[in-house]
């Protein structure tokens, strides 16, 4: 299992005229939380799209339990459970407000991809390695 | 049953670098196609908001087919299945590109809530009038 | 000269909690006014840029007379006043609120690029040709 | 005067098909910087609109140089020329990409504002306590 927190602090421009977060911008949380996540594993994103490989989202669930509101600073709790064969990988989010309430879950799954053949891929070898320790189940 | 389509022409700005319609950005074309059924009913959103009650999302799953892409014309058909009793009211979307492909399935399930108050409330009688005869079954 | 006319329905998830188009947000309604004037003169940008032509904003100057709202369906209008030898291209807005007030002007410069040699090029023959007639003087 | 830096990290949600920070997405950019100094100053522009007035943007120049690329940290230097007795205030920013080079400079004009009474107003009398020690000259 690996698991990390983002803190991001909610722009005027990404809340709605209920001063909520509009609902499509926690897209952009999870994609914070997710990209810092594979960052720290040692291989970015940015870089993974630069070796060839793109992750588009294929699926996403989520459920908004309470709004957040401008200037507040969120936390982006995310886990993944675990690494599979095939090509897709899932992001467990858990979103807490400052006053440390759970406000939000999501569940989003990538593929792995390539743009020149247009196919489904494999997770690449480099981001496989990095990740696999902490999968490795003590005795 | 009601049933609707929107048509949305995809902006540059909602596009990422993969070329594909940003995957939060498709949030912002269930708003545009419920808010246009809702305005057909006679009774727009805006009006209803004027009128004391809001609707935050409380749900959303969304399953990603195929990329929607830069300047394409796509097809939104919603559709509400069910009026209910509870305060909730769950909208359902296919989205179709211009070749007639199924590209994406969504369900986004709103609240009817007073902000003053900080409550849920009922769907307001004015949409559940307007509403109600699509929903009455033959005998 | 060249003028046309846009017609586009603010969206909530534009809006900020003032309940004003975000600042921001205007740039979606410059590029969907010139994309709109440029696929009438028959020759979409989307089609220009797979024929290997991209369009930067290199200047932006905006002045903010009044918001526009949640709901409103706002008119951009557009005008390119000259055809340049060099290498960039600018659009006039003028935006109305549904009342018929002056709203927003703005002037966007953007330049002609190919992306491959990283330098940018004229306008597009094909382009030029059709925006021509709008610019010829009457004797 | 008075000056900071801000350090953003481009987003893939902010960036187009060109590859490119989307040009309406660097007012994300302002606005943080601004909200940053503004809360250095020790008065939260959150708390500023909790205690009745909001701060509309008027006028907007800006210049994009080069362009800023996903994922990139960009560093965003916000100074504040003059403090003036007029309900405006202008912020000029220049944005500088990670190596170094300057790529986008804008001024960005705001006003301040009470909804209630829909006027314009002076900069509340706690922020101007609070800036004003950056604006007195030696003598």
């Amino acid at each position: 299992m690996l698991k990390t927190e983002a803190f991001i602090r909610i722009r005027y421009g990404e809340v709605d005229q209920m001063g909520f977060l509009y609902y499509g911008n926690y897209a952009l949380m999870y994609e914070v939380a997710r990209a810092e996540m594979i960052r720290d594993s040692g291989y970015a994103y940015s870089q993974m799209e630069k070796d060839g490989t793109v992750m588009p989202v294929v699926k996403m669930n989520a459920k908004f339990l309470k709004p957040a509101r401008y200037d507040e600073l969120i936390k982006v709790e995310t886990t993944i459970l675990e690494l599979l064969a095939h090509p897709f990988i899932t992001f467990h989010h858990k979103i807490f407000n400052e006053a440390g309430d759970l406000i939000h879950k999501a569940d989003v799954t990538l593929t792995f991809y390539n743009p020149l053949t247009e196919k489904r891929v494999p997770m690449p070898e480099r981001l496989r390695k990095l990740l696999e320790p902490y999968f490795i189940d003590a005795p």
